[in-house]
């Protein structure tokens, strides 16, 4: 894929965020770009490829917002970032033109998404790569919802290499002042009751499992000195539940 | 490495290719450099450092093809790329003067390929750098051989991050009308009768292995959801045959 | 990190020396810092970040050689560093002018060190950044000790992926004649008499754990053909101790 992007703009700026996405897991593909996209220069063009049904009909597709474009598979990878971004405009990418050939039916981020991609380096313009289309395959919201019970709902979103369990929660989806005293949480029918503002805080409560605030802003399940994962036997998609005796949602 | 290229030429463009080939594993580098070389721009330099043999008096070469230069340890690294390009010549990397010093036995990455690679980006004459030869190190061919019975014998040259196993058979070796019809393919003592187009198509008939034609133009084993090296227990090196009532290498 | 750094400095050069540091290993990260930091060009800004203690108070900082700048946090990290550079000057980075807002209590790489390794490349101060202190967090030694009985000990300081284990011992520590004659390590209980000069060097004594000069200039301990660190179970910090009839410290 750098060759290919290469040999078209040699004066591209080719920067790695990750290669370590497990194997098919788009939705963990999905929050990486989402944590990073933002931290880059207006103008960046983010590709990004889990792309398990690469040769089947499913669309490669470009994302146009604001400030970046996106290029790879319309299979739900960009969907964390347009829940998030205002006024985008998707792509269906059908101008075989800026296609590599021949085109395989088993790796579209080299014969695909990067000349694409370096395209769009070189000033090509979107409409010139295909047709805007307004049905982009979605994942799961990120919004938690609302239990009758009045507990809410959400999802471990990934798990990073030290075993943190992200979670789907915002500081927008909780009191304030819950955090820290109210706030229970569950993964895995494992209570949660300790909040901590950073990962080595004193454990003054005997438990191992804390909640803290992550930095792409999301809740995130961490232990002491160990994987949080690995104890709980937490996965992405896994549900996670704030209880509370107050409503547990912000009034914002 | 990249600071010694970059402390002689800091115009020097990196780009890395892997850092994930199996410990000493030089077929499956072999493997890699030939399934990416030709995606970048002429004149690259590819430099290549899986060098079991690091100290002892293997020797350090350069390869010159048309288009790109290939620098690291003679032992059959580049013998796939020897096999594909014409008017190939190489040379042995004699002249110290372009070496780091101190010169170690254990890090010829950094004390001789390095710099050699940076010297070529500079400009410096493959002439200069040593003296040509015409005995380097080969792998095994990746020519299928035709056996007694008239079936045909490959041999598995990659395994990628999926459980795929890629083999040493090309389009050239195969009848393209055989594919998806006649095909048996044997590998491990386990038959894949069936094909696929791309890795998520529909599968008709029950079987949960099957060959597809991989990105790098050879045909792979792969599984449905899994990984096919481990469901037979495959390794690089490990052979496989073609059968077929008809002949099964092409008449071209 | 690498967003934010080009997004103050677009035309920073980014090298990526390793990302597969065991996680909170700071120990390892500091020898990794001490291979590589002097093949880069004077003036390169060295940003390393294992940062277990981040949100905590321990503080960030900067550290200047005569011929590079390292950018991190003050738990050790760069202590091998500044027992091997002479006149190192240490910064507390103080100005949060120079952070990235907000700034976060879980990832300092991003939001202190990247942007402070940004404004250095820039051309900002170091006075600018913060206040010199004298202070800075040192692990352990590198220099061995002398042991009652005459022998020397040091400890292992990096596993390599093969499973090398470097220790901290440096021709300096021993007599050169000494190597490959007299010289019987012992790591784990486990006595290493044989000396190679390359890796694949034949072995002749029926023993497969040997010494070696590692590429880093540290004598290693390795295995024909294996892990050395799986044959003794040996991790970072255990002891390796030279014993030896005559003296083993080198009288320069």
């Amino acid at each position: 894929m750098k060759g290919v992007i290469l040999a078209t703009n040699p004066a591209a700026r080719l920067v790695d965020i990750t290669h370590e996405i497990p194997g098919q897991d788009i939705a963990d593909a999905a929050f990486t770009l989402l944590a990073a996209y933002r931290e880059f220069s207006p103008g960046t063009i983010h590709l990004s490829v889990v792309d398990p049904g690469v040769g089947s009909p499913r669309r490669p597709i470009l994302i146009c917002s604001r400030d970046y474009f996106f290029v790879g598979p319309d299979n739900g990878i960009f969907s964390y970032i347009m829940e998030r971004e205002k006024d985008v405009r998707v792509f269906a990418l059908t101008n075989r033109e800026y296609f590599r050939e021949p085109l395989s039916n088993t790796f579209h981020g080299r014969d695909i998404f990067a000349p694409v991609a370096a395209a769009l380096s070189t000033g090509v313009s979107p409409r010139n790569l295909g047709n805007e289309i307004d049905d982009p395959v979605q994942l799961e919201s990120l919004k938690p919802t609302s239990l009758k019970n009045g507990d809410v709902a959400g999802r471990v979103i990934h798990i990073d290499r030290f075993g943190n369990c992200v979670t789907s929660f915002t500081p927008g989806d909780l009191h304030r002042e819950q955090i820290g005293k109210g706030l229970s949480l569950k993964l895995k029918g494992k209570a949660i009751k300790q909040f901590r503002n950073f990962y080595s805080e004193q454990d003054t409560k005997g438990d191992d499992l804390f909640a803290i605030w992550g930095s792409a802003g999301f809740l995130e399940v961490a232990a002491c000195n160990g994987s949080a994962a690995d104890r709980v036997k937490a996965k992405i998609g896994d549900r996670v539940v704030i209880s509370s005796q107050q409503s547990a949602i912000s009034s914002q």
